[in-house]
């Protein structure tokens, strides 16, 4: 399904007269507005290619229609997003579930919708049918080498994908680990992942980067191999200046600060980027901002006024990976992306609201609930109008899951492909 | 696979020796010990049919080889575990995924392996291919009476089955819930899933018991209708006595005191029974006592040594309903389940050996150190080769994996049913 | 320090322009503002005694100075909050900390500053210079009855305070239950402490309400004999219609949907009030709204929109107990004292903007998306000017914290009273 | 109080009938008994010197009678301690609660007593009486530079009265963070802390070792500026190779795999010590093993067959800082510390008795059961005659917590010392 302009211009021009009266309001009272504005424009925020199906639990799955059935038409549904919010101009690739036949007309098809090729994601956390070796007890950790090897392989033949897609990193998530005490090594399980990670990282394109993504728990439900921030960084100091951490907002236990996490990150120069979702008890991979959206806020406070180790400002989008992975296991896959990326959005603003030089000198003279004051007066304000205007500039829609309603496209793409479909890898 | 009791007397025999040094030690050392003995022989764990098989999470699954492809290899299989232990002598079958074709011949097969037939399992967590409504939002909470009554009337089927095989109790887990804020109206939920229990209560029989299992979290992500014991409690409490709580090990959030809870229900004359398992962090269904062996140890002092309302003491297993409920996906099932029945006999033992005259002695004068040593006394003995006494009594192996993994079982399975098999239901 | 209502005019005087323009947008947005301005009028949230003080921790106190010395300077203290934002316009004592001399005087010292008396506190959780017997293994659930009767001739002397003020409601907070396994059986504590509870009772004028709040764990480490709201509830059902269960914030195990067991106890008509906090590891008793504000509004999300048994509205301040209960460690504690108020009144005015039909039609037709716009949409409304309006009305300072500080009000109370104070009780 | 050898000398020989038949048991089923018991006899356990009082919670304390009133005193408990159980060989010292007024004649009392100077401790999470600038704000990571440079010669003071006793290893712990959101900028706070760190590593002897403990939360509740084991080995690995990281078993958050951490910090060779307790919620600071024996186990098993980077077995108890970190809020601070070290020499015996190569075979086959039997099987042996061998060889008291209630020490320390002693320091 293409949606035209005129009718994303139609769609706004109906709301247009409710829009300025707000934008006006906005403007009036926001300091700097149209530079908030232009980086707003900016930020992309990537689309994984497993986010566009209704995922599930493992004690099920409840699909709704209209999925897509291809590579193709994963891209379509990404341009789709891209077209309704011009912010998710990127799509990230999954192998192997969705290796292109030929990259060069997925290239073109990308073009087309205005997407770029970010992170390439390698898969050892499950056995393909033609696989020689199982990932049973771990791929990069395994105690047998070729078992190893064969994951390393792997890896390898990702990044060329990726290579011919035009695509700068590669994200690595892991799920080796152990489900029982003493059922592993824990050091060596690190030497051997830090061993084949060393050899994936020599196959890294000068200009490429390698994220390394921790997770707390799950699969594995007693030790994972890469489990905490501290474990990534160890392993991305190791390899080396090419290799990063990336954090996944629901990898964590319970309570974890993590916007000290990223401010330390930054510090080390070793922050990758992020995937972002919700939880409210683990890795519930819910929409982004729906359980704690303050969290998202700080997130992006330290994000939006950090400095890299040479305090270089730390610019959002430019080769860092940012990406939504969130499973939409009660919601319109696409509708729940929308919701997502609206949630970023409004963190982004609100995060480039707070006046970072009264901050710090509250921060310096230890006055706490001055502190508080800032920051929540930022946090506090309805920044809606600032993001619509983003959007209205960028040539998107003021209210993307108003139009995606008001034209029935989830009715459309069932038509299109079927009411009963499965998006490949799921 | 049928083990003769040749092959374990045999087994038994080579292992004697070493038994009978360790065991004249233990009842040297051990006040009661035929009592303890007798109690430990009289107790029987169910086993669920649907752990005979491989399981896995939603990033994957990576099944083994000889898994039971029918209802009556299922039998078999719980068959072969008591052969071996003489303590797994109960199956608890789930529907729709193991509905007899006839019931009589199902019951004249677990006869001959001397089983009798535990609380049957309804599921209303999935769609099955042939249903009409969904349950994406929820069964017996759902705002659509339909829906309610589509599981209303699946948990009364579920209620005939087990009249025909000769259970005595239903137990109904509701992954009702939401996962996001706003989703639910908790009172309708909570108001619904009453008025829809009720209705399956009433076609009880007089001679049933209802147990309504409670879950912190999983499947859904924000909340769940009946997610904690005050929930279940409640329930149970509107519905009548003959409705309890079931308690399993994992559906807590991080920290619980589970012992306080099961001395609580007790109080109450409302413990309907247990899933037993293990867990690090969420419902991770590992084997029991694989995590925190002290923790189902306190557990089973408070069953051992408490009372029903009355004063009447609390007979472990005399209509409670007491199954392993864990998932099995990296080890050998039947091994697993071996070990988690090893584990709980573990712990019941040494909660027999607690002198409780003397802990409420202690109790009553506030001798907190004195507490402890008293029941770390019980703890740190050693009632392995008591429990081996029981199984020998009872005409089971003195060590059930040894012999399994003599007798190469797992092999002769693959033989009998190959090597890629799928239990059903998983 | 008494602040006349010249200095607040004035200071209102020049933040009127500003305002008048924040506000008029607001007015415009919003539907039914007159009412909801009457609402945050009405509504009042108690301040606790010990809550003037500094506080601290097991590991130590940073004292700041001008602390109040009395009760009552702490009369002072509230009542100057309440000039300042007219919405802080009762205090809850605590016995023995604030044992006033005479009632009278200090009833009539109340009513000049426009103060009610809240609950009354007991404290049975420390030992008293001058008592008889040791609360070191609990007081209402302890296996010795003359301490049990103690502590229950403790809280009817409370009650009996209480009635000379004008309270009309006891709040239970008991630190009772154990560090270690073993210590305590849990049934005799239980069935101690609800013997003791019901002494208590007795002893409640036929006007008043008992509060049993509930806590998981802290200063007792292994088991609390109040430790969640299924054993408040337990108690409350067995005591009476007096008798209620109270949330502290604070009180949960990590990751509890609090929001759930607020709209459960709505249902049974056993809601009884709040201690608001905020925290983020523990009972970290942080501001109001520091930390999570989303999840404060979903709660103020079923009290505004939630019902009771017979489905009589729910209203907010008329006979509840709404408490700031907080631990100013390193804040200002008036100060701190008027961010948590603010929070509040942000939270819930955000509530009353909720579109509940239009919400409950969307959960009527299961649509979760929506759900989540609607609950959103209010939340992510800049509803500051709405409240501010609200204080300005009731002739409190548009800018509390601002006006705090233009007057330089600590400074002053550290003239009257020292700078090396310590808050009573403290 | 001296208890002399003959005493303990009778204990002994009244239970050394029983004892002989339960260790001659144990004798004949463990291999290379002889080793373990002299493992067990070489290793020595910290006693630090605000461990022997009661402790409390910020709600309240309830201390018991004739606790050590001098530091004098508090060498003669811990002296008392060791002479039961000949594992308490070490005091570890606090300053400035234990400053000796001449610190020959205290090492000449250690010596005496058998005692050696272990760690000793800075403090900077307090304010004491007569100190220029105040902590509440942070020491080490302060923005003010004079707060930073009075924690920096403080620090640098106790390393000198550590001099003076013969200690050899400093412990920082540090509760320097931030309660609140916006507070503090984490990246100036971790280059503050750093800074300070070095300046007081510059002046640690060549000998000495710097050991910088983490904790997740509290006093701060917001953020830990050495958080996690992570933030500990960044500052110890940018200090220098006489800087280790220092594992607090209470220290982290919900449900972290401790053991696995240790099993890291090892392989970096960055393992200082431990300060072992146990808990359930948070800092809970309770007696060892009292609520999750197992994973004491766990910790153990990685410390007795894990090595060290250059594959050097790692040593326990040479110039690793072991010692107990506990608050005896509700039992005799002696008979605790007892308890505490028993279960520690449990916890170490069963690990001895881990067959090392059985258990690296199965994991290098993948063979989760019996990796998990193998170390079940040793966590289920009864260890207690063969710890309570090694403590008869040693000289200490078959039975300590028996004689030590046996001869009513207690009650002889309050006759000594009065009824209502407060321990200096707590």
């Amino acid at each position: 399904m293409i949606i035209s302009q005129n009718i994303i211009d139609d769609h706004n021009a109906k709301q247009m007269a409710k829009h300025k009266t707000l934008f006006d309001f906005a403007k009036n009272e926001t300091e700097g507005v149209e530079k908030i504005i232009q980086r707003l424009i900016d930020f992309q925020v990537a689309i994984p290619s497993w986010a566009l199906g209704t995922g599930g639990t493992r004690f099920g799955r409840f699909p709704g229609g209209g999925e897509p059935r291809s590579l193709e038409e994963k891209i379509e549904d990404v341009g789709l997003l891209h077209k309704l919010n011009k912010t998710s101009g990127a799509i990230s690739l999954h192998i192997p579930w969705d290796i292109p036949t030929s990259p060069k007309e997925i290239q073109t098809l990308a073009a087309q919708h205005g997407l770029a090729f970010d992170a390439v994601n390698s898969n050892t956390f499950q056995d393909q049918p033609d696989q020689a070796l199982t990932y049973k007890f771990g791929s990069l950790q395994n105690v047998n080498k070729a078992i190893r090897k064969q994951a390393i392989d792997h890896n390898i033949e990702v990044i060329k994908h990726g290579i011919d897609l035009g695509s700068k990193s590669l994200t690595v998530w892991l799920s080796d680990g152990s489900c029982f005490p003493g059922q592993l090594n824990f050091r060596k399980a690190f030497e051997n992942t830090l061993e084949s990670l060393q050899e994936i990282y020599a196959a890294l394109p000068s200009d490429w980067k390698l994220f390394v993504e921790y997770k707390a728990f799950e699969p594995n439900f007693y030790s994972m191999t890469v489990g905490d921030w501290g474990q990534s960084h160890l392993y991305a100091s190791k390899l080396g200046e090419k290799a990063f951490t990336l954090v996944d907002l629901g990898h964590h236990l319970p309570n974890a600060n993590i916007e000290q996490i990223v401010s330390l990150l930054m510090m080390e120069g070793k922050l990758g980027g992020f995937h972002f979702n919700d939880s409210k008890y683990g890795d519930d991979d819910l929409t982004v901002g729906s359980i704690n959206p303050y969290q998202l806020f700080l997130i992006f406070n330290e994000l939006t006024h950090g400095t890299q180790p040479n305090n270089a400002p730390f610019e959002l989008g430019s080769g860092f990976g940012w990406m939504i992975d969130a499973s939409h296991n009660i919601k319109d896959p696409l509708e729940d992306l929308l919701q997502s990326v609206e949630a970023i959005m409004v963190a982004y603003a609100q995060s480039l609201l707070v006046d970072s030089k009264a901050l710090e000198d509250a921060r310096e003279s230890n006055d706490v609930v001055k502190a508080q004051e800032i920051i929540q007066a930022a946090y506090r304000t309805d920044v809606r109008p600032i993001v619509a205007e983003a959007r209205l500039r960028a040539g998107a829609a003021l209210s993307p899951i108003g139009i995606f309603r008001d034209l029935k496209v989830r009715n459309v793409l069932i038509g299109e492909r079927g009411l009963k479909t499965v998006a490949t890898g799921l």
